[in-house]
This record gives C-alpha cells, sequence and structure tokens, in this order.
C-alpha cells in the first residue's frame, strides 16, 4: 500500500508528533539549560527514538539519560555518553551493559553496596571503567539512602573499587508535581537538602564531581537547587495533559498526539474512538486531580471518560459538537512517556502533511 | 550472547507462560465447550501470537476473534475464519481488511449505519463476500444498538447490500464482572434481554444465524445464555490477578506472570523491581476492590503496591519475607492482555526450564 502523505490517509490509531512544537520544545529547554550554566542530559524514556536523541545532543545535550540497558543498546550509535539511572542489578544486565560499545562512556547511579559489588566484578572482567554516581532520596521514597553516612559508605565502596569510579550524586526530585506555582516550598526544601549532602559528601573528602538532578514538572526551577550541575528531563520534548495541568508547559506546548477515528456514536452523549488503553494508557493526571485519561488536543474540553483495550469514550457533555462515524480526533494523553511505548512508530507532522516517520527502537527489554 | 536455558538466566522483565498451565486453561475451555455444543471462537487479543491462536484452533476453535486489522493481517497466517470484533470504520482500514488473503472467510461486527455503507462500497469494489452481524448493547454502553427495531435495521441495511451477508446477532456482556456467585441476576437479565431480541428480529425476517456473545468473566455459564451458539473468551488462556479475585479461575490457573529482579530494598518496608508500568501496565483490579497493580505468584499477600514506568514498589507490610538485591519474583498482573502487549516476547517455561520463545508479533496497529 501507498506510504501516507496526509493525517487522513493515515490508519488509525497513530501516534503523531507535531515537529514545529516538539522543535519549540527542544530549543526552549537547550536555552535555558545554557543561559544557567547547567548541563543538559536528557531522559530518552520519553521518546526511546534515536532520532528524536541526535535532535537533543545537536543542540548541546551533555549526554543522555537511559532507564534500561536496551536504551543504552539503541542509543549507543548515537551518544558516546550514557548514564544509566537504574540500578544495574543482575548478572545478564551487567553483562550486556559492558558489552556496550568500548567507545561509549558509560555512567549509572546506585544505591546498595550489593550493586557496587557486582558491577565492580563485571567491570574489572571487562577491564572497563564505569563511573558510579550515588543515589540519594530526597523525599520520593523510591530508590536511594537518605541518610548521608549511607551515601558516605556507597561513595567510600566506590573508590575502594577500580576500575570503578567516583562521579558524584544523583537524585530524582519525582514527587514534586504538583502546580509550578505551588512548588516553593519542596523547592526550598530540596535546595536545602541537597546543599546538606553535599556538605557532607565534602566533609568525608568526597567532593561529587557531577550533582544531578531535573525533571519535567520542576524543570525551570532547576538552576535555583544549589550546587546542581546537571538535569535530566524527558517529558518536555512533548509535554502532556499532565504537564500542562500542573502549568510546567502551555497546552499548545504539546506536541503529541494519538491521532484516532470516530468509530461509533450509537450511545448517546458519547462518541467511541478507535484509541483505548492499549494506544493512550491508562494513568491519571498526577498533581491535579482533572478527570479522565486524555483531551483532545482542539476542543481540551472533550475528554476521554473511559477506556477499554481499543476503545476511547469521550465524553460530550461539555461540548456541541458531535462527531460523525468516520471522523479524525487527535487525543492529548496523561502521560506520554507511557504511551509512546506503545507505539511502534511516531508519525512527524507539519500541520496535516506526514513529513517523517520515526521507529520507537529502544521498546522492550531485549533485541 | 548465549540464549537463556532457565528462568535465572533471563534478563528482566520479561514475560513468561506456564505451559503446563496454559495447556490446562486451553483444554478445560475447549471442553466446555465441547460438552455444550459452543462454537468457541477465541480472542487472540490477551496474547497476539500465532502460535498460541494454533493452540487454540488445534483444539477445536471454531475461528478466531480479533480487534485490530493488524490482529487480522498476522493471525491469516494460521486461521481462515476471522472474525473482526471492532467496527471497520476508515478508509484504510477497510482498504487493509479487504486485502486480506482471499481464503480468509471475513466477519465484521458493526452497529451503524454510515458503517455498513462504507464496508458495502468497500466490499463490492474487492468483489468479496463480507458476513456481517449486527451488535447489540446489551448493558456495557461501549458500541452497539440498544433497541431491536435499530437492530433490524442494521440487519436489513446489510441484506439489501450484496456483497455483503447477514450473519448473526454479537454482543459483548462485559458488564458482568463481579464474583461469580453474584453473577445470577445479571445472567438472568442477559438471557432474557438476548431471547427477546431474538424473537424480534426472527419476527422481522432476520432469524440470526450466530448469536455470539461471552467472554472470561462468565466464560463457564454462556450455555445458560438462551439463544447462544458462540462464545468468545480471551483472557482465560492466561488468567490474571483479576481473573482470579472474581473466583473465574483459581490462583494456581494463572499462566502469566512478569519475571522480574529486586534493584533495591534501601527504602524500608518496601522492595523494589525492575518491573513497573511498562512492563505490568497500571489497571485496578475490576469487580473486586483489591489494592496494588499486581501479586508474587508465590506469594500472593505481596503486592505491587505503587509503580513508576520501570519500578515496581512491593508492599512488604503483610510478609515476613525480606528479599535481597538480585533475587527474582514472579508478578500476576492484574490484567494480562494490556501487559502481555508491553512485551515483544513470551518465554514458555516448565519450572525453572525455558522450553520456547514466541514473538508477540500482532502488537501495534501497522506492520
Amino acid at each position: 500500500m501507498r506510504e501516507p502523505r496526509r493525517i487522513d490517509e493515515l490508519d488509525t490509531p497513530a501516534a503523531i508528533v507535531d515537529v514545529d512544537r516538539m522543535t519549540a520544545n527542544l530549543d526552549r529547554m537547550a536555552e535555558y539549560a545554557r543561559r544557567h550554566g547547567l548541563a543538559l542530559r536528557p531522559h530518552i524514556k520519553t521518546h526511546k527514538t534515536p532520532e528524536l536523541a541526535s535532535e537533543q545532543l545537536r543542540r548541546g545535550a551533555a549526554g543522555l539519560t537511559v532507564a534500561t540497558v536496551r536504551e543504552a543498546e539503541v542509543m549507543a550509535a548515537v551518544c558516546e555518553d550514557l548514564l544509566l539511572a537504574y540500578p544495574p542489578v543482575g548478572a545478564r544486565r551487567l553483562e550486556r551493559l559492558l558489552a556496550l560499545p568500548r567507545h561509549v562512556h558509560i555512567t549509572v547511579a546506585l544505591d546498595s553496596l550489593d550493586a557496587i559489588d557486582a558491577l565492580a566484578r563485571a567491570a574489572r572482567l571487562a577491564e572497563r571503567e564505569v563511573v558510579v554516581r550515588v543515589e540519594a532520596d530526597v523525599g520520593m521514597g523510591r530508590v536511594g539512602v537518605a541518610q548521608s553516612e549511607d551515601l558516605i559508605a556507597l561513595a567510600r565502596a566506590v573508590r575502594e573499587r577500580p576500575p570503578l569510579a567516583f562521579g558524584g550524586l544523583q537524585f530524582y526530585a519525582g514527587h514534586i508535581r504538583q502546580r509550578v506555582s505551588e512548588q516553593e516550598d519542596s523547592l526550598m526544601r530540596l535546595s536545602a537538602d541537597v546543599a546538606a549532602l553535599i556538605a557532607d559528601l565534602e566533609a568525608a573528602g568526597f567532593a561529587p564531581p557531577v550533582v544531578s538532578g531535573g525533571s519535567t514538572p520542576a524543570a525551570f526551577t532547576a538552576h535555583r537547587v544549589k550546587g546542581m550541575g546537571e538535569t535530566r528531563p524527558g517529558t518536555y520534548i512533548f509535554n502532556d495533559r499532565t504537564t500542562a495541568a500542573i502549568d510546567a508547559c502551555a497546552w499548545d506546548d504539546c506536541a503529541y498526539t494519538v491521532l484516532a477515528t470516530v468509530v461509533s456514536n450509537a450511545v448517546p452523549g458519547q462518541a467511541v474512538v478507535d484509541a483505548g488503553s492499549k494506544a493512550l494508557f491508562r494513568e491519571d493526571v498526577r498533581g491535579n486531580s482533572m478527570p479522565g485519561f486524555g483531551a483532545l488536543l482542539d476542543r481540551p474540553e472533550v475528554i476521554v471518560k473511559a477506556m477499554s483495550e481499543e476503545h476511547g469514550m469521550l465524553d460530550l457533555a461539555k461540548t456541541d459538537w458531535r462527531p460523525r462515524v468516520g471522523e479524525q480526533v487527535r487525543i492529548v494523553p496523561n502521560h506520554v512517556c507511557v504511551s509512546v511505548n506503545l507505539h511502534p512508530v511516531l508519525w512527524g507532522v507539519r500541520g496535516d502533511t506526514i513529513e517523517t516517520r520515526w521507529t520507537v527502537a529502544a521498546r522492550g527489554w531485549t533485541s
């Protein structure tokens, strides 16, 4: 069949990227980091696409952040400086990590002596330097150690185990996801906590070469966290309904949508589209109690009120719009990272014209 | 790298299928359908894997049910009788549907005159018969028409538009998902409603050649819906935490798990594993208010209480078990269909031995 040239020639559901909006999002973050002297190391879990990582690197990104070894393997083709922001636990994972092309500079972040021991053994066998950052829990309660003495013990263990090299302090303040205007107290607390951790590490002889944090919800205040030199936002390349809901972007900055077709309007008050939980993902808006699983790009008052795997139920209660069967709509999902991960292909568009297609190459965990 | 032979050689997260349990699940449903003279047309959206569809067909399945044209394209390699249980709306979808290999017998279910018109035009152009079932809404409120006169109008429209052929009545009682012991009233109402629809269609001269329903939550009472001759369960091949929670299967009938590795135990009271929402999916148990997003196969009292994309937080409150970093666990997800869809590969195991790997070939919507 012919390659589609316009959006209305696409079979649905399909993942669409507005190239101009994405470009503006990339430029804005690169400019922010440059202005404040922050190293930008974007998290590519959002797009999992080497061509888009290259766009980030072309704008001055210092390297890339990845969550899985699969992502590292794919991104090694376009970047020589990779941070695995995930505990490298397990023999197979270590084997794959150390089998990355030799020219790739590998950094990891971890939070346990067990993981340091296993990594050190694997790195010695591979005769390969691995830079290790110690991971602090600054309030999210997911991974990381909360106490300075534990951080120092980890840093010491790293330094005692060449070819591991101590690379600094890392944290992820993912708990800061309220409205931007309400983040001030959390930001001040974070800044004080990070400053204390840095001071304690310094006093123990482990001055961190890099202090790395950052996230999309608090992306543009990263420079206010004292001592932080690197930021790792991911979502900002596309943004999503959650990011807009907390004012961390404007609605018009949403660059990613799921194109869908109205397949039924038999039940009054709703329209059924062919994008359900297997295309949008099922996740509530976080940091703001908005209902639904997505909203129409051109009619944000129309939300996806319910879903099955391949059905999305549009709520027509707040609109006079009555779509016909066959009409296309574009849906901004609540959380873009988990929606992109459901799609094999991203279609890059300008207006209604399809300019390119990218393969979401780093999905899954194995090649 | 060498192909893994045992579970502990797998990189994680990985999707695991217990072959013996799956075989028992397949045999049980095939035997039930045979005993009650029901045609079994399994919905393959659960596994999306041609080899597993072949296992269903080998046990006497009358054909397969699919939700997407992509699934139809992939399953056409193993089955000549496909039901697209989804409105075939949109020019590109119709084009792909009618481009299926000519030996494949195509049936669709739909609920609008617009869809019938478009399908009839496409079928005429392709010079190809398409069997059309009319879809009734029996209480779920998703797709389908609720009134007999609307069903009759659809059936008439089909008959007036060769090469479309009227194929009967279809419905999906997905709203019946309470505990099996509490389904009786819903089942009686469904049976009465379906009988009335059949009678009205018959009286109007549209006796349905097939009446098709069925689902996993109410799988083993399908024979009690008067007039129903075909059943379309999907989840039963693997089962999941939701199916077990409503007693539609036993816990030991859960054949699918996500293998994960403990990557951190730094935060007291929890263990973090490397299976998060990108491996398990994020969906509540339905029909029963159980917390969490999955539970350990061998310790069902340990649930996944929270998730990030690549992190699952195990709640250790109800157990004395304290896993070490590096330990593997197997997680039964709340909803198996959406978890399988996140994995490129299924590993078929007996005990700890890997017997085979299958590619989940029908993921996504395009080839």
